[in-house]
């Protein structure tokens, strides 16, 4: 299959990181995406099943650590970063670039949470297509 | 591969249907799970990305309307209603017996979140199995 036949239709008007990084519906469902992912890699940690929410304070340091941040506008907040950093990862399951297994044992290896975005953002940079 | 290699380490000790829909970890993780694959049903059928938390009156609604009422024990309210049908759902998906993509379809096809979850959730309960 062509990378464009398994391309998401969600994300079919995203040519560049920037386009991803800012936008805001892609924010939103990388959100729930993200808590998933979070969760799922605690979980397998702990040996039982477990829900957590990630704070945002984390997805902003995972994102300049990553050195994601010159891709976004000067002006931005942490909570903006947050949100850039959750669209991306779910730009990337969406489009097929990378599967939950995978996403949730880098962050179930790395030392603590930002390690772990942190890694799991930089294999997402090394990787992500656009259409 | 068989049942028992692709079933969960996260699920192992649950042998019956109110072992699961009583698991308040599973609840947890099925929470993050719910939310996600409600918010991805809602992006595909909107053509573009957004997020949305699932209300614990839907998810209660919709598990008496699949008959699952009957597993739990008889005093439990709403809010434990919800916990078990997202114990259920994650359940199955970490059981590798449903796929996210499956869920979605089912959820984006429905008229309505009620109609939707009660359908998910009458598939599941034909379909679950245990270790």
């Amino acid at each position: 299959m062509s990378k464009r036949g398994k391309s998401s239709p969600l994300t079919a008007n995203h040519n560049n990181l920037t386009q991803i990084l800012i936008d805001h519906g892609l924010a939103a469902l990388g959100d729930a995406y993200v808590n998933l992912v979070y969760s799922l890699a605690l979980s397998q940690r702990n040996g039982k099943p477990t829900g957590e929410k990630v704070k945002g304070t984390i997805l902003a340091e995972a994102l300049r650590k990553a050195t994601l941040r010159q891709y976004l506008p000067s002006k931005m907040d942490s909570h903006a970063m947050a949100d850039a950093a959750e669209a991306l990862m779910v730009y990337v399951w969406l489009n097929g670039q990378i599967t939950i297994a995978e996403t949730t044992q880098i962050l179930e290896k790395a030392e603590n949470p930002i390690e772990g975005f942190a890694q799991l953002l930089k294999t997402i940079k090394a990787r992500v297509t656009f259409p």
